[in-house]
């Protein structure tokens, strides 16, 4: 089970403890290293013992009834974390024990709604209660979570439902292994093995997911392999879906748009031709009788060459709602992709999306949600928020984060993205008036949406740590919590986040977090500075803002940047591309003026020449010489920051963090080489004599990053 | 460090020791589970107090002098497993201890020579002792491997050495992660984290190897990347070489022979320009200053699609001499692969290495060797030997063998290698007459090779057990202790790996070498029987000896079996590709006549009518019949066969290799159903009546197989 599935020893625990009594002794520090499996859930005990007299007082047993798997697993988590934490073995019993404070689980009407739980002290005892037995394993889990970090018990008293009701990971796991932008090794899921076996670290996913309120799983990529939907594989989904279900976590897949073509034998995949309509119910009847609770199906058609309706004339919300037809005697719900562009050369990507869904607004059924990736492009460093929030009033927009790192360094650099997520959630459309953020777009508050969806592309794979980058757990953690609750601040979760999984110390959970919250703008300041996006093509790593060939012009790194002798940026104003007029005036206004656009977002929106002076007093060269420079500059500030809680910090993730920074550092200055030498080509510029000269030639940055770019 | 390097705890050990006493109790059965990690170095306790307490009489330190890196891990390896085994901590200490008796780490110039190692008791300890530090390696870990099979320390006493000098592994992982035919995760080299960060687990590998005696690692695919050989990667090859070296083993790369073009911007590549020359001995120095004990370069060139100095109408010679040429002045040697094929519809591939090759021999340059596979074909579940064994008397061959399981069942069939690698290096070429077996070519002692190698493509991968199936790490384990000893049986190496990696009971050893014996026939019983080959074309995975659609002929199936109404096989005879006028003819007489020709081997050879009666008393059809259905049913005894073993292994394992064994199962009656339909079509005969109808038609299995072939 749990968090000790995966120790090394097999012996009895006796054998075992002598084991480990005499490695401790001759132990070289490493010896018994934490190797990050074990996420937030760590629940190492508690050294504190006035805190540990106390909680053992009042939580001396964990009482549930009746033999509900959710609930079980309620139970078996609090007995897991409460008997580590506090060093003594905590029972799970079937009634109060008379004499004794203890956790009482209870699943009744009268309690927080829908997915919340409510945890009140009663007669001495810690209640649990929701109205769902996965708000009573929500709820154990944040009682766990606030004794992980030390709190007073009582203080763990309060309610607390989720805003958002779908609140999902999608994995672009392929059928043979590899994962799409994963960095953190293969895919969790073993294809081959299952469904005879059964990983137990599947278990351990979905109680991490639980532990954060995640509720959906999409299992498959995007671009999706219709084995998916074969007899062959449903089986295997359908083992994955039986240990998820125990955590309150539905499985969803991706479909291959073209399946009834390429699985079924029809001669077509039109929505509107009734055998393709039949196939998909016929389908859908069939993933239902394997997984019964099964989520429903994630799109993406007409997207970067995948199939869709309008390879047969028919629109996104044809093919959406076909399937939803398919999945509504089930409950099940379509999430369908608004991530398309099309290779035009004088359309403007960042349009797209709006330009092809906007106009579908109120044309898809009931049980299909649109899922909108939080900026116009691609999931950029820095992004405005799409413009498509606010614009489908009667069609419920999910919201698409990713936490893999694709544009942000792999598992090298180390950002910790939920003040990206934050920034998205907090932008103000203004659609309804002040205050109609995206937030309340996605929690359906705005529009009254009756559903809502947010989903994270997850970072995780089958690397021991999870995420590759001990520090991306925090990313999963982050969006998790967002997902539940978005007015929770970053810093708040910087700092539960390290106390659950890093230190309690106070002085380097405060170091810690700082380097967290820094974390994103220092990346966007060596990365993409002032509003700039995409300088990649091939590897999305290393640094490319030269790249100027590719199949299609909106794959190059030139159409994103657009420098010339006379400046840089994309003038989407109207005398450029004129994208700003998708947002309502008072949430574009300030970026409609180059003098007013917050430096963030100035060259998102404007071809602002090299000697313009900025607000910040500087001209353009010089600011983005500044932001280069001290952006990878403070890379050494992270370091030394990092280098002062080595004691508070386990050795071994230390160690690994510390060899992390060493090479972001490294990759930070070739950000900042490759940029300022390539620009340089066009402004003509010297960089400013305050800063020193880059490590090498702007041919010798070319020929490193080549390196990555090599078969 | 070592064995616990990945534990799941961080806090004290005395914290720790309490966590752990109190999961004891309330774990659920896997809470302290083993997870495999630890392959056959477990050092689990030992539970006979007599025999702990003689070793622990005996064996109370651990003395080396000087500080060398091999030595210092060869006490740490004696003080990790001992103190582990024992009980208690065995200090390292410089000189023996008056009064007591332990072990003594000796390097000097009379012990065993080459690699090899002494073992001797003297004055009442335990001397280990070679010529240089790495046979002291070899001879603590050979001595550990005793004391884990608790034999009497006395038998420990003896000589050993190598009789093979190079024993590598071939890694086919490429740049991104992925692993050419890898079934355990993806690669173990974090090629973006590395030089900075430098994962603990390249140590255990290290470890691993050491303990059965390899020491070189070839750490990219044939199918080469460029980028290894750049300014960029080297320092990343360079930090692993700098952990193998610790423990005796080389670094390798393998190269892509067009680098001069797409990584030097020559204009050529060919190996007999000057200018390719220079760049190659350049690149090669470069290689040397960040590691100078490189061990040299694996080429695969002018073999299915790779570059090579036939592009320039060059030879294999040329190609690599000129690389041999580059890397003499550091002692480098140039491994040149044997795996050549043209796409002549013809042909018979399986004369195509010895065509190639055997005109090369004695035109190789002194350092180079040339590697040859086990068989004329593709690391087939049974082959004839390679005809190229004994046919290159002046040209050092080396061996490669496939460890991970391509064509074995990726990582869901259980086929225990041993006895493949056995019946090719005791097959007897006749070359100079009888004796002449494939073992003394390939140990050079035939033809008096200068140099001598084997290599096995390793099945190792990022999984947490490092071989996906757990029971592949004796695959792993047999390979290394064959190329250090080819005289060793499957049998005794089957009985060891065991004991060190799963139990000491003796019913239960005898019980799962019973399994491992057995099961390569077993494998090749349901899969391809009689000598059939090759019954793949997309996934090497799933049944389909009906594919006939390639786009070269050699790469569908029915170029291998033949089928037709009159009767299947190959016919290698003289009335047919005369392949067998490639061996000796003592060597081949048995298999030249389809009355005499081992069953086995009967379809490597003859095309057989339908009706023949063969040897066993059936004709064809029933024989194939009798092995694909007796083959299938086989892994039902293996499944009671491992049930019976239940409570002498870690449930953890017991559990997993359970759920692949019930997979295995059921592709067993997938394989046997594909064959017996799909050639049933041909022979038109009834399937006997003893045997059950397949599962369902061959429609079906098409289907099911087909899903494995989806995008």
């Amino acid at each position: 089970m749990m968090l000790f599935t995966k120790t090394l020893l097999s012996d009895s625990v006796k054998n075992l403890v002598l084991l480990l009594l005499f490695f401790g002794f001759i132990s070289n520090g490493d010896a018994l290293a934490d190797d990050g499996y074990r996420l937030w859930l760590k629940y190492d005990r508690i050294q504190n013992a006035t805190v540990r007299t106390s909680y053992s007082k009042s939580l001396s047993f964990i009482a549930i009834s009746g033999n509900d798997d959710i609930l079980n697993n309620a139970a078996k988590e609090l007995q897991t974390g409460l008997s580590a934490m506090l060093g003594k073995q905590i029972p799970i019993v079937k009634n109060p024990v008379a004499n004794q404070k203890g956790i009482i689980l209870s699943v009744s009407a009268g309690a927080a709604t829908g997915d919340g739980y409510a945890i009140e002290m009663k007669d001495g005892n810690t209640v649990v209660s929701a109205t769902k037995e996965v708000g009573v394993l929500y709820g154990s889990f944040a009682l766990l979570r606030h004794l992980q970090q030390h709190l007073p018990l009582e203080k763990a008293v309060g309610q607390s439902s989720p805003k958002i009701q779908l609140r999902m990971l999608n994995h672009w796991d392929n059928p043979e292994g590899t994962i799409e932008r994963g960095y953190a090794g293969s895919s969790l899921w073993k294809w081959y093995e299952l469904p005879e076996t059964v990983d137990p670290r599947y278990t351990d996913y979905a109680r991490a997911n639980a532990s954060i309120g995640i509720n959906g799983t999409v299992v498959n990529n995007v671009n999706a392999s219709a084995r998916f939907l074969t007899a062959e594989y449903l089986p295997k989904v359908a083992a994955l879906a039986g240990v998820f279900r125990k955590y309150g976590i539905k499985t969803y897949l991706s479909i291959h748009f073209a399946a009834p073509k390429t699985l079924g034998g029809l001669k077509t995949s039109d929505p509107l031709d009734p055998e393709v309509r039949k196939w998909w119910a016929e389908k859908t009847k069939e993933i239902y009788r394997a997984i019964p609770d099964f989520g429903g199906f994630l799109v993406k058609a007409n997207s970067e060459g995948e199939p869709g309706p309008q390879d047969y004339g028919r629109t996104h919300a044809d093919g959406a709602n076909m399937l939803a037809e398919a999945l509504a005697p089930f409950n099940g719900v379509v999430i369908w992709r608004a991530f398309v562009y099309k290779a035009d050369p004088n359309a403007d990507r960042f349009k797209a999306a709006y330009e092809e869904f906007a106009p579908l607004d109120g044309k898809f059924a009931k049980n299909v949600i649109v899922q909108v990736k939080n900026g116009p492009i691609d999931f950029q460093p820095r992004e405005p928020f799409s413009p498509l929030f606010g614009n489908m009033p009667r069609t419920p927009l999910g919201m698409e984060f990713q936490l893999t790192q694709e544009y942000m360094g792999f598992a090298t650099h180390w950002v910790y993205e939920a003040p990206l997520f934050k920034e998205c959630l907090d932008a103000d459309t203004y659609v309804n008036g002040k205050g109609s953020t995206v937030a309340r777009i996605v929690d359906g508050s705005l529009h009254n949406y009756p559903l809502t969806c947010i989903a994270g592309v997850a970072n995780t794979g089958s690397d021991r740590n999870w995420t590759g980058h001990p520090m991306a757990q925090a990313n999963w953690y982050a969006f998790g919590r967002l997902a539940w609750d978005h007015t929770l601040s970053p810093e708040t979760i910087a700092r539960e986040w390290t106390q659950l999984a890093l230190t309690t110390e106070t002085k380097a959970v405060t170091a810690i977090s700082d380097i967290m919250l820094r974390s994103r703008e220092i990346y966007v300041d060596y990365n993409t500075p002032l509003g700039l996006s995409r300088p990649w093509t091939g590897s999305h790593y290393a640094p490319e803002p030269w790249q100027n060939r590719s199949s299609r012009p909106d794959w190059t790194a030139i159409y994103y940047h657009r420098a010339d002798s006379l400046g840089l940026g994309f003038d989407r104003t109207t005398s450029g591309s004129n994208a700003l007029q998708q947002y309502r005036p008072k949430a574009s206004s300030a970026w409609l003026n180059a003098e007013t656009c917050p430096l963030p977002y100035l060259l998102w929106f404007h071809h602002v020449q090299w000697s313009k002076q900025l607000s910040s007093g500087r001209n353009l060269w010089d600011e983005l010489c500044h932001r280069f420079y001290t952006g990878a500059d403070s890379v050494r500030w992270m370091q030394k920051q990092w280098a002062g809680v080595s004691t508070s910090v386990d050795p071994a993730i230390h160690a690994d963090v510390s060899g992390r920074l060493a090479k972001q550092y490294k990759e930070a200055l070739w950000w900042r080489d490759a940029w300022v030498l390539y620009l340089q080509t066009f402004s003509g510029k010297p960089i400013p004599a305050i800063y020193p000269k880059p490590d090498g030639t702007l041919q010798q940055v070319k020929e490193s990053v080549n390196s990555y770019l090599m078969r």
